[in-house]
């Protein structure tokens, strides 16, 4: 029976190396374009081996426990989940790397080419996220026939996405904040202006943050709705409980592959102006995931019938989907400057910076009320079509298709690059112009990649938390008892914490990148003027040494407080600790991507010559917001998913710990 | 036996006549002074009047409501308890807008004098609060014998302190902050000048939101936290369990009692130093709120053994003080101008206003940390002390002493009013010097008030939970079941949207403000050069309609949505609700207070000549970072302490409605 899943995941395997070779086929363009992206490609690199080093370290320590704890086996199945996410993660970000300079060269002859390829670069990052993961699991499965062994693999990624999200949400926005406070408000040069110091690492950020950290947070989720449905769905229906969604997984990655065939912009002329031109890439990108969801729609409509024969299962399915739609669509209404939320913000910054503070930072809060809502309704009706595996079902539903939405999400940072690279290497108008509107498009995208990736963590985690009470046996996690309320306000205050840090880390890695900036421009003779080169690489340092310091206490609080608390309180404890935590983490995730989005669209709308134009006192008070939203919707809201599911795993991990302890 | 705590309850009353007197006895001073206090006074009458005018018709509404849910008579004790919430805050509010002059006057002659009369001021609202919030109490159940009546009781002082201490929120902080931006921003005239014509309006705020708010929030705890304990006891030990928490509270008034003469200063010279001077006064306060928590503390420990002779009932007591008097220190060391964070913020400002808001944010999150754990561990501890009883039980020692705390809370808006009267009149430095190291001490008293109210409304509101259980007679509240987890999100939800919505009314009251104070400036010839006078009431009528306009919406959420979780998810899910919107409140409103206060006293430590001082670039930077704190602070933060109230008693009151609709 899993023959076949077993070749779909092959299958894109060979597609994303396909893709990888047909980027790698495309030319890099000048040499200056060249030593601009082999830059930010060593740098990125650099990041990740020496993140790698100290990673390598946890994952041992790591090991030891599982193989303690649960078998040695465990310990296996952990460091193959481990390697698997890290594999994905590496290899799509050394693609990317190299899409963006590609894609930016391809741009002087078409739009559609320079789309494509760098599209086809978060295809390669789907395709081996989806295929790689799918993969693993069926291979752990023949070796074992355990569904413990399943979560420790899924464990493995949960740690990996640790480093590779929260880590990297840290860089990028240090990197970036820091560039924006001394290049753009002090020196006034543009964005991507080759004389920042800190230039190279903003995109070396863009690379190690929305690449490979968004691309190991989604692996996680991917693995986690897989493994959660089957481990739940064992014990209900034998085997088949494990094949169904594997089946569905890869009928999954087959829509993706279908729907990246529907990419692409058709009729083209130089004479495309600017809106225009996004509008078709928009389209584009818009008609492969549609295609992909409705291939994915019928499919698990037969599957679920072919295994099931009736349509609870199809609908719990139906309903994870719905939310992950209803998610991405609140999350682009909120950070749309075309909807009332970001003009709001864009009118308050006339009041100056504390009022449009306040407005975007009210409208983050308010805008949780759609998702919040929505993920209570699907919770519910999930359970009533299947129960517990029907939560479980639904994550499995808005992750399905994970393949040809990671391509758009990773798409956004290959061009964002792109139009740096174009930048900083001077290339002409019209690459210019197709580079900015791929980059423009690529914003949304961005949004809406994270509105579906908060979705998916959301559901992926409430999936978890219904593992966790399966495996610990609990019946009931009883409100009532001081100790479950006590937990709940525990979990609650983690993921405030936990926030808390993860921003702080940003303020002081942007901090020291300020003062290296400055320093650079003070004690580098010419370098306004051009007549010399600014030290890239010091910046580069400063920004990895500091996101690795800076992980280490949110890193020490995610795994030890679930630890604490079920050793002292117990198990039922740590379901309400999970709860809250999970609760509060999905919201305050909603809430810092929103007003992150929401301030930086407010800024963007008033460069484009509103309410007074770049340079006017709203300008200048939007700009604050903008900064201020830069750690909350790249930093902090990101590292939220990855906090609510590994806190779940890592309680399941150590149950029988907690019963010897008890 | 009840025959006692009338009898104290009726003393403390009294008390509070025979201060009345004597601060009308001292007096008022120039006619300018008097014109200016009169202004004030009248402005915030016309606000409560105005208020009064809806709230009329809210109650009259409920009231049938009630009356048909459970019993006429249970419409009878609703309105008792809202008439007389309303009566104490009316009158002690009515004597803190005659002290503030007084006290400022008396300034002339000698600090100890100003002091005692604004501290007297605090003391009659205090003593109204306790005496007749026991005595109505006491006549409740004299008449009706019914728990259910108590219920009602409370549930009236409920509603009332949602318009007080909401609407109050709003108008104060409208009004200050609109004054602000164009006074101390635009204009470059300092705080209190008497040619903004906004400057009547904020004074007026801190009586209707710092005086009858305040008082009318912790009302209403002091009166939940007894009928809950009184509740919960009255099955487990019949009438001794109403005359248990009786007798706590009136040994609680007579503690507060003699706390209060403990309060003077003695040596007194006109050659103290500024410093010197505020060291007195806050000893002075001190001293006598020590005095009554130990005369309280040997109390509780007699009572109890006299009433169950057992210590577990006398520690559950205990419990709740400390934790309310942890939660206060912990506000204080994040708010204090000594303390690093603080000094971190301040030092951020240096980076301008984006990481000063960053810095300010993350600081107000990590300070849950410390109030969460302890509540957590005070209610687990409570528990296994006395059971739910015991946590209700803490809840009413933290309270008990409430005469003496509310005397310091009260303080503070007086002697901010006090120091405003002397700069608005011109008085002489000497009396200038006095008031403003009176109203020095104020903004710290003001800073564990908050403290003291959160601490308070979060055990009052956990301890109204334990009602809400018993009541619906639950035995589970199972987080297992898709509906409470649903209802969990959705609490935690309503609490964000709820703090959103009271932020918003303070962006848009105090944008109102700004046009008007704007207009004025422009059209009232002579203004700034004080040959012309502006016209103060008309922006006390922007600010009061303002604030009622922008109540609607968030009240009628906080009662609505409790209601539609019980009706369409059940009793259980309401249950789930509850939990979620209490933590999610409680760890929002110490957020919101402490990065408040914190960013408001990181400016202080830069106006008092550090870092660049007043004009610099970082004094700017943190100007914008108080701004932002003022509706955190003032209004968001108080508005979550009603909330996480009022829901407990909605879903209490209905609770045979959803029986019927289920």
């Amino acid at each position: 029976m899993l023959f076949l899943p077993i070749i779909v995941s092959i299958f894109s395997l060979v597609f994303a190396l396909f893709l990888i070779r047909e980027i790698r086929k495309a030319p890099s363009g000048s040499g200056k374009m060249i030593g601009i992206s082999l830059a930010i490609r060593e740098g990125a690199m650099a990041f990740l081996k020496r993140e790698f080093k100290t990673l390598i370290l946890v994952l041992i320590l790591f090991a030891l426990i599982l193989g303690f704890l649960i078998k040695p086996a465990g310990a296996l199945t952990f460091l193959v989940g481990a390697a698997v996410s890290i594999l994905a993660g590496f290899l799509g970000m050394w693609i990317a790397t190299q899409a963006n300079v590609k894609s930016a060269n391809s741009a002087l002859d078409s739009l559609n080419r320079a789309f494509q390829i760098a599209f086809h670069s978060g295809t390669v990052m789907g395709m081996l996220v989806v295929g790689l993961g799918l993969l693993g699991i069926i291979i752990v499965w023949i070796f074992f026939r355990e569904p413990q062994m399943l979560i420790s693999y899924a464990f493995g990624s949960s740690l990996v996405a640790l480093f590779l999200r929260v880590g990297g949400g840290m860089y990028t926005k240090s990197a970036d904040v820091g560039a924006d406070l001394v290049g753009k408000i002090e020196k006034g040069i543009p964005e991507d202006d080759p004389r920042n110091p800190a230039v190279i690492a903003d995109a070396v950020g863009d690379n190690v943050g929305d690449v490979a950290g968004m691309g190991s947070d989604l692996f996680e989720s991917y693995v986690s709705a897989i493994v959660a449905t089957a481990v739940l769905g064992i014990p209900l229906f034998g085997v088949k409980g494990l094949v169904f969604p594997i089946f569905l997984a890869a009928a999954g990655i087959l829509a993706s592959i279908i729907g990246t065939f529907f990419v692409r912009i058709k009729t083209e002329s130089a004479q495309l102006s600017f809106g225009e031109q996004t509008e078709k890439i928009r389209q584009a990108m818009q008609k492969g995931i549609i295609v992909a969801n409705l291939l994915m729609i019928f499919a698990a409509y037969f599957i679920s019938r072919y295994f099931f024969g009736e349509l609870g299962i199809f609908l719990a399915l139906l309903v994870g989907l719905a939310v992950g739609i209803l998610i991405s669509k609140s999350i682009e209404y909120y950070t749309s400057d075309k909807r009332s939320p970001v003009l709001a913000i864009a009118r308050s910054a006339k009041s100056g910076p504390s009022i449009n503070i306040i407005e975007g930072f009210s409208q983050g809060m308010i805008s949780v009320v759609i998702p919040t809502i929505g993920i209570a309704i699907a919770m519910i009706l999930a359970y009533k079509f299947a129960g517990l595996f029907g939560i479980a079902l639904s994550s499995v539903g808005i992750l399905a298709v994970l393949g040809i939405n990671l391509s758009a999400d990773c798409y956004g940072p290959v061009v964002d690059n792109a139009a740096g690279i174009a930048q900083m290497a001077g290339l002409p108008e019209i690459v210019r112009q197709r580079t900015d509107a791929l980059d423009s498009v690529g914003n949304t995208t961005a949004a809406t990649g994270k509105g579906f990736a908060i979705g998916s963590a959301g559901l992926a985690a409430l999936a978890w938390l219904a593992v966790f009470f399966e495996v610990a046996k609990l019946k009931i996690v009883n409100l009532m008892t001081p100790e479950v309320m006590g937990g709940l306000f525990i979990g609650a205050m983690l993921s405030f914490l936990f926030c808390a840090l993860t921003i702080k880390a940003v303020s002081r890695g942007a901090f020291a990148i300020v003062e290296e900036v400055r320093r650079q421009f003070k004690e580098i003779e010419g370098l306004m003027e051009e007549r010399a080169k600014p030290d890239y690489t010091k910046c580069v340092d400063i920004a990895t040494k500091g996101a690795l310091k800076e992980m280490i206490l949110p890193g020490i609080l995610a795994v030890l407080v679930p630890i604490l608390v079920g050793s002292f309180l117990g198990l039922e404890a740590l379901g309400g600790f999970l709860a809250g935590s999970l609760v509060i983490g999905f919201l305050l995730a909603i809430m810092m991507a929103n007003a992150g989005g929401a301030w930086d669209n407010a800024k963007k709308y008033i460069e484009a010559g509103n309410l007074g134009g770049k340079g006017s006192e709203a300008h200048k008070a939007a700009i604050v917001g903008d900064t201020v939203g830069d750690p909350f919707k790249d930093t902090a809201g990101p590292s939220l998913n990855i906090l609510i599911k590994l806190i779940g795993k890592i309680a399941l991990i150590f149950i029988p710990f907690f019963l010897l302890f008890g």
